[in-house]
């Protein structure tokens, strides 16, 4: 028995996202069954919709930052009950057994993590579909508890966004009282601010566009420096102790690794193509170029319990999914602040209602 | 009073080294006198000699591998006596102030260390001759101690082929049992192989020519991959824990950075020039890329002590200085198992004498 679900999809790769049907699998004995109530829009959603990194499957159900209520349980499932407010972030199994999944690192897993959609169950057949969508069925052990007094809508883009940042800036033992410089101020780059903000680092964003000032003192940083400016290094050179560099698109490591420290480290979350690297900034001043994706699931509940603590979420713009297309372009021309949250309610209009209530045709016994 | 002294030089960018006299400062309060025996040739002479990093101070006095006996000291010297078999390294002052100086680590002082050769006194007009000469003054804070049981032609290469290697290794905290490899066999790699053999590490070489495996195994390896063979990465994707990258020749990293383990760190050592750099490989498994320039004077003495004790020097072959030319062309082209030490005494034959034994012109006093 499996589990009708309205969703939207892209059919192929580019089309538009629209209306879409789905089957969720029914519950096992270690699943939880999520109603969904808000799915946060990752750039990396488009880059996938589009088939821009290859491989896609299609058709794609994109979303990776899910927020959700549980809706039924297996019956073995002893670490949640129906009713808790719950999230999944980017990737819904792993192998558990390879070296990265005991040590808690399942993002690396080495046999593949099974991204939320884009990707395979452990299977390697049945097709995985994410969070624009009423509902999903996860797997206990890669579901996140949601503390209390976290706003939902905007604690969404913390599962991709959020943990995206916290991982570094917690792994490479970024301290209080460091120069730390945050590259790009978009959906990860707001996040990164916030959380050198609240560690106590002195926070510098280095942005292209002089119009981000405001936005980035506001969010809680130190300074701000315009690296379209040709001098910008003169006020950079050799003074950070860690920088993240938060961008996309192509672009050209060599100035920022000069604006670090001797020992420094700066840390690539992004997906940028081939950029031309000199050793000279490296070699002199022994400084490290790192790379890091997301974060395993015990430090993203970390992460989420840091931001309640810290009273921290994302800058959000909640749509209905009806305007998933719009937000598309808004987001790929960076004209939101600084993420879009799909409000999945707009799923559930009479239009898209599945026949029965939800827990119903879900329980899993 | 100045110290005539014989030497060998470039005139200008790329001419032949040839003989030349060069006066060496009297020796100040702090100042060793040292009478150079044996002078490594380190492929960063032949760059500098022909001004292939720019800004080259010529005539230029090659030379940075010195090992020599104190022919007389300073008023206030009393780290050492006349005597004393001592070395020389990559450089002969910094400004003992800024961080990086009174952390012991001279090499990145941030005012710019003072060059063996091929560059200035901290008065900034002075010019530094290297090793390729008879005798140098150098302040006693610079001069390294050869520890007994040393052989000293032998370990000439170890100030700076051997500190170039042995630092990283260490500052990157490679331990016994682990996996290393070594991207290239020549002057550094050769070295990097034996400390990581003394270490107890699992050494694997990583080279383009399969001409190099035998010696590669007689030197401590255990193992040898040929990457010069499309397939190579197979056996080795995700393998090391740490990779010293000695090739100064620009090359592709990437491939080798899918050679580590997830939180592996490779190391460039050489300054090969820009090269397309993806991000991928550093993202996915959080692998690190870093430089490292020599060492300082504490852990240059730490190494040379670290030689003594595990039996440890370069493989060299000895010349005349008389044949430095030849030395270059053949360095050129690898053709040295794996580095070059000038005999100075070369330079002492009748027709090179100075006037008067050595001792007497240049004591302090």
């Amino acid at each position: 028995m499996l589990i009708r679900t309205h969703a939207y999809a892209a059919i192929g790769p580019g089309s538009p996202l629209q209306p879409f049907e789905l089957d969720r699998r029914r519950p096992g004995s270690h699943d939880v069954l999520i109603d969904i109530l808000f799915c946060g829009v990752c750039h990396s959603d488009i880059h996938q919709a589009r088939d821009e990194w290859g491989g896609a499957v299609f058709p794609m159900v994109p979303g990776h930052e899910i927020i959700g209520r549980v809706a039924s349980i297996g019956d073995e499932v002893r670490r949640w009950t129906v009713g808790d407010t719950v999230g999944v972030g980017v990737f819904v199994d792993s192998c558990r057994e390879c070296e990265a999944c005991v040590a808690g690192e399942e993002q690396y897993c080495e046999r593949g993590m099974s991204p939320t959609y884009n990707g395979y169950a452990r299977d390697g057949t049945t097709p995985n579909h994410g969070g624009y969508s009423e509902r999903i069925v996860v797997d206990e052990s890669y579901v996140l508890s949601m503390p209390p007094g976290i706003t939902l809508d905007a604690a969404a883009p913390l599962l991709c966004a959020g943990i995206t940042t916290y991982s570094p800036i917690r792994h490479f033992g970024v301290r209080a009282g460091e120069q730390a410089a945050v590259v790009g101020l978009g959906g990860l780059g707001h996040m990164a601010v916030k959380f050198l903000e609240a560690l106590g680092t002195q926070v510098t964003v280095l942005s292209h566009s002089p119009a981000k000032r405001e936005d980035a003192i506001r969010l809680g940083a130190d300074d701000f420096v315009v690296t379209s400016e040709a001098d910008w290094l003169a006020s950079c050179d050799g003074r950070f102790d860690f920088i993240i560099d938060t961008v996309s698109a192509t672009h050209d490591y060599n100035s920022y690794l000069r604006a670090l420290r001797r020992d420094g480290t700066m840390v690539l979350v992004g997906l940028p193509g081939p950029s031309p690297l000199e050793a000279g900034p490296l070699v002199n001043g022994r400084r490290r170029l790192a790379g890091s994706m997301i974060g395993g699931i015990r430090e993203t509940q970390e992460m989420l319990d840091f931001c309640a603590e810290h009273q921290i979420a994302s800058d959000i713009e909640v749509i209905p999914i009806q305007q998933i297309n719009d937000a598309y372009e808004r987001t790929l021309r960076s004209d939101v602040r600084y993420r879009f949250v799909i409000d999945i309610e707009s799923l559930r209009g009479p239009d898209r209602r599945v026949a029965g209530p939800v827990a119903d045709t879900a329980a899993a016994r």
